[in-house]
C-alpha cells in the first residue's frame, strides 16, 4: 500500500472514507505551496482547464472557492472552509461541488518528507454516508485526480 | 417518543445523529414560513438576542448565514448551504458555527400536519463522527433549542 514512483494508491479504510497516497519529487515546502498558493494551485488542479480561484483564505475558518472552466464552456464550482491549517504538515477542509450542494466532504491532507527530496501526500476524504462515498468512487474522480497529480508533477519539475 | 404538549423529545437514533421532535400550535404553512422567511426567523431563532440574517437563499444550492449578537457584545456566526428544499415538507441544509469551522452538520427538518391546526417538526442532525455528535450534546444545545422553540411558540401565538 506504499505509493511507488509517482503513481497513487487509493484505498477505502472504512465505508465512509477514501484514502489516497501519492509521492511527489519535490520538497515538502514546495509541495505545500503548490497546494495552498492560488497562483500555483491554478496551474495544476484544473488538469489543463482554466481555474478561477475566487477565494482561498488558507487559515482556520477561512473560506475557499474555485471555478473550473471546461473547454466546452461548462463551469464547475467547488467550495468549502478550512478546519485546520498547520503549515507544511496538515490541512483539513470541507469540500463540496456546486452540482451536489450540501453533500459536504471533510478532506484531510498530510505532507510527509520521505527523504531524497521527495514528499508523500496522504489525502483522506470522509463522507456523511457510505452512499455518498460510493457515489464519489463511481464518479470518475480517480482518473481526474490522477490527471491533476500528473499536472502537479510537471509543475514541480519546471 | 411522541412529543406531548409543546415540549420537545430528543433522542439519539445512531451514534452520529440527534433527533428532535416538537409540536407547534399552528398550521404547517405558518410553521414553514417561520423557519424560512428571514423577517420571521429573526424573531425567534436568537431567543431574544439580535439576529442579523446576512444570507438566506432558501433553494437547493443556496447559502445561508446568520449572526447572533449577545447582550454582552459577543457575536456568533452560523452558516451553511441548502441541499434540499421541498416547500412545507422538508428542508436539508448544512450547518456550522464559526467557532468550530469545518465541523459541518447535515440538518434535516420535516414538517407534518398532525391535525387540529398543529404541526410536528422532526429535526435530524447528522455529524461526521460520534465525537462531534457528543460534543454537540454536551454544548448546552438542548437548552438553547428549547428557548428558541418557546420563542417560536410566542411568535406563532401572536
Amino acid at each position: 500500500m506504499i505509493a511507488s514512483g509517482n503513481r497513487h494508491t487509493m484505498t477505502t479504510p472504512t465505508d465512509r472514507t477514501i484514502r489516497v497516497e501519492r509521492e511527489f519529487d519535490a520538497s515538502r515546502d514546495r509541495v505545500w505551496r503548490a497546494f495552498t498558493e492560488p497562483e500555483l494551485l491554478a496551474q495544476w488542479w484544473g488538469r489543463g482547464n482554466k481555474l478561477v480561484i475566487e477565494r482561498m483564505e488558507v487559515e482556520r475558518g477561512g473560506h475557499w472557492r474555485v471555478v473550473e472552466h471546461s473547454p466546452d464552456g461548462e463551469t464547475h464550482g467547488f467550495e468549502g472552509r478550512f478546519r485546520e491549517v498547520t503549515p507544511q504538515d496538515r490541512i483539513a477542509r470541507t469540500f463540496e461541488w456546486d452540482g451536489m450542494p450540501g453533500y459536504t466532504i471533510l478532506e484531510t491532507a498530510e505532507f510527509f518528507d520521505v527523504g531524497e527530496g521527495r514528499t508523500r501526500v496522504v489525502s483522506t476524504s470522509l463522507f456523511f454516508t457510505p452512499e455518498e462515498r460510493d457515489g464519489m468512487l463511481h464518479s470518475g474522480m480517480e482518473g481526474g485526480m490522477a490527471e491533476s497529480y500528473a499536472a502537479l508533477d510537471r509543475l514541480l519539475a519546471a
